[in-house]
């Protein structure tokens, strides 16, 4: 049996439980080891030993070696399975929904989680911009997604598995699905293709 | 001959020029178009029906296919090139430095150059945070660097291309490279490697 690989983590953020979820999906066998980092443990000595970014996810392969960054995480882990299309197209495409999740959707859906639900904030202590560009977020997925079942095409592939991550908390960030409807049905059909089930609140 | 890709841009945007310089290093036939991004170029009807995202770079294929993203774009353009390793725990290594340039870099360093270089606002007008995580992101580039010639091992890969993308006007955003010996080295390297010649300031 191959060694596992040790998946550093918070179990509250939706970047650490994509790489779980692919490692599960694929039955790569892995460690879960907690991070608090609501807690400072992304600032401890030890974990900046590993990742001198200071950031979770992080991957440690049985050599040592060390990967950040949970979508370059789950794109090696994924490599030559069906969560990766082969077509050089639609490969592409789903690298820019990756692209695309962390710099225009992550930033506002997940930071405006995180104030609200972790640093308790209220929405008027809150930068606009967050719920502004999160809504626009939310929007360009529900108008691609009225035309194809998942983001790239007819198959679920890691540009689902990213953007559900954090779609499916959206409402602890004050976004309400309600208006959404076909977003609502993407995130039943991925969440059932990964197995994981409705999200029922942080861990 | 192949018929010309047509890269949607801004010339004075280091995402738009990274895919310039992929292109044009590995012979790609494209036609670049100007968008001004400062002037709403990004904002007219016809620029929102090939990128309902609003933003460049986009490029347009032969077929009318849009792929945007920069870092998408560029890996989908270089890809069997010796601009992306083979090995696979270093292509993985590459896309970990291109996730975290859109992440920790450029929404510090392309954004403060951004505020102060086109917008002309000046530096007491400016939330904090850009300085602060643009310099981290600096000094964690800097001891990289200087355990290896490239981003990635000792050859020229896209983590180059899109971390040199800002990292050379990171000036004009207030950032003083002089403290970075290192880093400057590996400016002149990869802009050696590329033929691109030193930044002489936004066209």
């Amino acid at each position: 049996m191959a060694e596992p690989l040790t998946i550093y983590g918070d179990p509250g953020s939706g970047n650490c439980l994509k790489v779980k979820w692919v490692a599960d999906h694929l039955g790569s066998p892995a460690t879960w080891r907690d991070v608090d980092v609501p807690g400072g443990g992304t600032r401890r000595p030890e974990f900046l030993a590993l990742n001198p970014a200071g950031r979770v996810p992080i991957v440690v392969f049985p050599d040592g070696a060390v990967l950040s960054e949970s979508n370059a995480i789950i794109i090696h882990l994924a490599e030559g399975s069906p969560l990766i299309p082969q077509a050089p197209f639609a490969r592409a495409r789903m690298l820019q929904w990756m692209f695309w999740e962390q710099y225009s959707h992550e930033p506002y859906i997940a930071v405006r989680r995180y104030q609200l639900h972790y640093l308790k904030r209220v929405p008027d202590e809150l930068d606009p911009k967050l719920a502004e560009r999160g809504a626009d977020a939310l929007r360009l997925m529900e108008e691609t997604l009225e035309r194809s079942a998942f983001l790239v095409g007819d198959a679920l592939t890691l540009a689902d598995v990213a953007l559900v991550a954090y779609t499916r908390m959206a409402h602890e960030g004050g976004f309400d699905l309600a208006d959404y409807s076909t977003l609502r049905s993407w995130l039943g059909r991925v969440e059932a293709g990964l197995g994981i089930g409705a999200y029922g609140g942080p861990a």
